[in-house]
């Protein structure tokens, strides 16, 4: 097993550029996972990992779960690579680089009444992680982005998701995709609009939906607010007319529940 | 009025440091707003501001609302020292030195039939804005957090409470002071644990509450676990055993006003 001690290492540069870059990922086809908890995630989730990275505060036992199982090459770094390389503030201690999915609309499994949580574009990946991390709790069928220049492995969305993106369904598409398909399915589109008539809780939400969000600054387009089939929204009794993304994504979705399934 | 050109002008260094420094904030009891939206929230809100600082895309035009208002030494600084000093990515125009207030748990008042948020301490700056924006979209009383470490001038509250913060109602305390307070006044607190046997939902919230919130890490401490009236909990469905706080947050606090207010 390899033992780096320099930052000027190639594996160590690239590992750095997949770590900061979009570009580079999407050209590679490779990410960054970072934290041994969000790697089990991924390895549950049938990711494909590459080579695993980790300090030398940890020992081969510490990892025993993820090498046993992925199988791939070993690397460990000095402590004071290691903590240049990882973006986190308290130092998570493994690193892996695992090979991207492809996330097709045509692909997601849909149970008998399906949950969907629709975005129709992302300005903020942290935002986008804790959607992912409201998503998983409510047990909810897919998160569907409507927009392809998403990159869903930065690392702020892996961080933020607390790594149950790996588990869960994610798709990415366009907005054209994304209606025909749910026309196909039978799906009932809610769009979150400030313009809407009914408040989130007057809705019946108990038949197979999808809530669809549009971005802070600018809510959604025309597409949505044309094409859905109904428009909700929250009351907002305050100083400021909106809420931050992933705070409106779980009131909604966590009423949903409550209709359908909280005793 | 003064044009500042240089990023060694001693204001500058200042204004960099009480930006990026919560020591240097709490020894001169001063602070930093960026963006005209937020000032002008925290002129409603009767901060005293000391400076105010623009760039050189402003008009004074632009700034009267603020200016007028306020009648504090106006500074222009050039574009490229404005985005050394400004924190955000999109540049924000505009930067205000402005004076901190006290924020004791004496001077809340209260509606008839409260509702509260505590946060026994706070890990991140961004989540603690982000459960303030909540806090004021529900109308709620106040937010109260038990952490007298904890800076609420720090400019990721700030933005994140999109300026909601210098409208509403904040008090920084110790847990025992929080709870004699309580006492006092009569007001239930829900403890939000995993421990918890009853769900939020199954909950009658109607009357005076407080719901109190621990870090994502580790959750409330015993003192809240032990001197809470009760415990409450969201359904976790997922492979994760969290919510992101400010999500916690919302999804508890929507369902008080569903329960108490919203037809």
């Amino acid at each position: 097993m390899e033992k780096i001690s320099s930052l000027q290492n190639s594996r160590i540069k690239n590992l750095k550029l997949l770590s900061e870059k979009s570009s580079e990922r999407k050209r590679l086809g490779l990410f960054v996972i970072e934290g041994l908890k969000e790697c089990m995630m991924a390895l549950e989730g049938g990711y494909e990992f590459v080579e695993i990275y980790f300090s030398e505060h940890y020992t081969l036992n510490d990892l025993y779960a993820l090498y046993s199982n992925s199988n791939m090459p070993l690397f460990e770094l000095t402590n004071a690579v290691f903590s240049k390389v990882a973006y986190r503030d308290n130092t998570s201690e493994v690193i892996a680089l695992v090979k991207m999915k492809t996330h097709h609309l045509k692909h997601l499994k849909l149970s008998e009444i399906p949950l969907l949580i629709g975005l129709e574009s992302v300005e903020k990946p942290g935002n986008l992680g804790a959607v992912i991390r409201t998503m998983d709790a409510v047990n909810a069928d897919a998160v569907i982005i409507c927009d392809p220049r998403t990159d869903i492995y930065n690392p702020n969305v892996i961080r933020n998701s607390v790594g149950t993106l790996f588990v869960r369904q994610i798709a990415v598409c366009s907005n054209e995709e994304l209606l025909s398909w749910l026309i196909e399915k039978n799906i009932k589109s809610y769009a979150a609009a400030l313009s809407a008539k009914h408040f989130y809780h007057q809705q019946n939400l108990k038949t197979s939906c999808i809530l669809i969000f549009g971005t802070e600054s600018d809510g959604l387009t025309d597409f949505w607010l044309k094409n859905a089939g109904g428009q909700i929204k929250i009351p907002m009794l305050g100083h400021n007319d909106s809420l931050n993304i992933s705070n409106s994504v779980a009131i909604m979705v966590y009423e949903v529940k409550r209709q359908r399934d909280f005793k």
